[in-house]
C-alpha cells in the first residue's frame, strides 16, 4: 500500500510500504478513505518537536476490510471513524471515559506494546487495535457529504469539545476561545453547543474569523496580546469571561488567556503544550481562583454524541477543512498549512 | 489598646497602639474575643516571605462594639466572625462568590484604599470596613463551647473546605490530603461532609494523624515523597485519587499530588504558594488530563453553611487548635506553631 513517511523536518513523502493484516485477535484493518493533517503534525514538520523517521498521521475514517476473531462490535463492510489514539474500553481508564489515559493504548505510526507497528493514519490501510474499543461506526457512505464533519470527529471536532468541557462553559456563560486553528474553531462551535451566549474568539485571519462567525463567534477580537486583552476585558465590562478555551499551547497564548479570565474562572486547555515555558504560574491562579483544566482528549468518549450531533444537523465543523489533497501530494498538504494557505487539509488516499 | 505587631522575622510584640473607632459608615468596630496565628503568619515570622513592620492577624471573632450609619445586617452586641479578607458583598466578584476578589476589598493589618488603617486580628479591637458584606452575626455567647470550632470558620475551616470544593469531592469518591496542619486537617474534615468514601492522610506526625483519623481519614501515609506516592497508588489499586486536597504550597506537596491523583482527576489547592518553584508543569497536566482549581479560598461564601454545620453538630472542627495564649504572651503562640509544639494557637485578647 501507499503511506505517509515523516523522513526529517519539511519532508513527509508517499511511498511503498507492506500492507498491513490482522495481527492480533482484536485488531481490524480498516481501508483509509478520508485522512487529514493535523496541527500536531506540524510540529516535527517544522522541526519544533524532534521525531523520528517513520509513519505520521493520527485522524481517519474508512472501511473495515477484516476483523480479528474477537471484534464483535464493528463489521466488514461498516465505515467506522477512528479516535486519534486506540484505546481497549474496558480498563479502569477507560470506563471512566479517560481513554487517552488507556492502560493497553497507544497511539498511531508506531509499534504497539507487543512490538507490532501500528500504522499511520495517512495511509492507504491502518491496522487498528483494540478495533471494539477503539472504532465507532457511522451509518453512512464514503461518498456522503457529511465525511468531512465526521472526519473532525477523529481529532479536532472532539478536542475543540474537551476545551468547551473543560472550560465549564455553560448556558448564558461568556467564552473566549483562544487560537484560531481547526482546533479553536471547533472549540468556538462546541460552546455554542454547549449553549454559552457570548462567545469571542481571538482571529486575526479574516478567512478563519469569517468561519468562526460562521459556528457561532459573537464577537471576534482581530489584534494580539496585550490588546486583545484589553478588548476581551472591554467587551466584558472589566469582569473577564467565565470559561477561556485555549486552543494554542504557546506562552504567549497562555498569558492571554490566564489575563482574560475572570476571578473563579476557567481555562481549558487543549493546545499541546509545545512552546510554553516556565510552567505555569501559580501565584496568579492563586490569587484570583482561576481553575485550568483540560489536556489530550479523550475524542473516543466524546465521539457518541458529537456524532448523533452531526448526522442530525446539529453542528457541521466540516468547513474547518479549506482543501484537499491526494495522499500522493501529502507533502503539498504540510506546506499548505504550514504556510498557513490552508485551514486543515483533507487527505484523500 | 493592645495589639500584636511583627517587627521583623522571629520577633512579634504585644504592644499599645491607638483604639479604633468608626471612620467610615461601612464600618463596625469588633472587640476581638478569640483570634489565632495562622500558618501563613509563620512565613514572615520565619523570613521567608518579607514584610514591613505592622499589625498582624486576619481570623477573628468578637462582638461588634460600633457601627456605621450604613450597616444594617449586624449590631452592637451581636458575636461575629470576621472572613479573613473584608469584601463588599455587592460587586460583580463578590454576588459571584468570589469575595477574596472583591473590587474594593482588603486584608487586615494594613490600609484600606482611603488610606485609613484596617487592624490586625491579633489585637484587642479591629475596625472591619465594609461590615454588611464581611461580618456573619452567630447566635452565640462570647464563652461558648463552640467558640474554637466557630473561630475557623474565619479561615482555615473555609480554606479546608475550598480545597475539597476545588477537588470535586464527591459522594463514594477517593481523596488524598497532602498537608497535616490546620487546614490539611480541615479539608479531612470538609472532605468527609462532602461524602467522600475514601479519605487518605498524608501525616507523618502521629498527633495530628489523630485528628486526621477523627475528622474523617479512613487511611493515614506516614511517609513522604516517592514513598507516600507508591503507598496511595498501593490503596487505590493502582489507579490514584480522584481529588487531591495540596494543603502545604510547596514544590514536594506539589510533586506528591501531581503523582497521586488518578487521569482526569482534580487537585484541590489551597496551600499559599509560598514555595513552589518553576510553576506548575504543564505537559504533565496535559498528558492525564488533571484539573488544577482552587486559590485563595471564600471564606465569606462558605461561611453560612459551615455555620450552620458547626452550630447543628455536624462537624467540629475545633479541635485542629490544640493550645492558648494570651495575648501578651503571643510570640510565644508563634514560636509554638513554628516548632511544632501545637498545631494551632488560639489568641485571648
Amino acid at each position: 500500500m501507499r503511506a505517509a513517511i515523516f523522513q526529517s523536518p519539511g519532508s513527509v513523502v508517499t511511498q511503498e510500504v507492506p500492507d498491513p493484516g490482522v495481527v492480533l485477535p482484536t485488531d481490524a484493518v480498516v481501508r483509509v478513505t478520508a485522512s487529514c493533517i493535523c496541527g500536531s503534525d506540524l510540529w516535527p514538520w517544522r522541526g519544533i518537536n524532534k521525531r523520528g523517521e517513520g509513519r505520521i498521521g493520527h485522524e481517519f475514517l474508512g472501511v473495515v476490510e477484516e476483523t480479528g476473531d474477537e471484534v464483535s462490535g464493528i463489521r466488514t463492510g461498516d465505515l467506522v471513524i477512528a479516535p486519534f489514539v486506540w484505546s481497549c474500553g474496558e480498563c479502569v481508564h477507560c470506563r471512566a471515559g479517560w481513554t487517552t489515559s488507556c492502560l493497553v493504548g497507544g497511539g498511531y505510526g508506531s509499534d504497539d506494546r507487543d512490538g507490532h507497528l501500528v500504522d499511520g493514519g495517512q495511509g492507504q490501510y491502518v491496522r487498528v487495535p483494540r478495533a471494539d474499543g477503539t472504532l465507532v461506526a457511522a451509518p453512512v457512505a464514503p461518498d456522503d457529504a457529511r465525511i468531512p464533519a465526521l472526519l473532525t470527529l477523529s481529532d479536532v471536532m472532539g478536542t475543540g469539545h474537551h476545551a468547551a468541557v473543560s472550560a465549564r462553559v455553560a448556558p448564558g456563560g461568556t467564552a473566549v476561545v483562544v487560537g484560531d486553528g481547526a482546533v479553536g474553531l471547533c472549540a468556538v462551535l462546541a460552546a455554542r453547543r454547549l449553549g454559552a451566549e457570548r462567545i469571542i474568539a481571538l482571529s486575526s485571519h479574516e478567512d478563519r474569523a469569517a468561519i468562526a462567525r460562521t459556528f457561532g463567534a459573537t464577537d471576534v477580537v482581530a489584534v494580539r496580546g496585550e490588546q486583545a486583552v484589553a478588548q476581551v476585558l472591554e467587551l466584558t465590562d472589566g469582569v473577564g469571561a467565565d470559561s477561556v478555551l485555549e486552543c494554542v499551547g504557546m506562552t504567549a497564548s497562555w498569558d492571554t488567556a490566564l489575563d482574560v479570565v475572570r476571578p473563579g474562572g476557567t481555562v481549558g486547555y487543549v493546545g499541546v503544550p509545545a512552546g510554553v515555558e516556565g510552567g505555569l504560574p501559580l501565584r496568579k491562579l492563586f490569587g484570583r481562583n482561576i481553575t485550568v483544566a483540560g489536556g489530550v482528549a479523550p475524542a473516543r468518549t466524546y465521539l457518541p454524541e458529537l456524532l448523533e450531533d452531526v448526522l442530525n444537523g446539529t453542528i457541521d465543523p466540516g468547513p474547518v477543512f479549506t482543501s484537499e489533497v491526494a495522499l500522493e501530494d501529502i507533502a503539498q498538504g504540510y506546506d499548505d498549512m504550514d504556510q498557513r494557505r490552508s485551514i486543515k487539509v483533507l487527505v484523500r488516499p
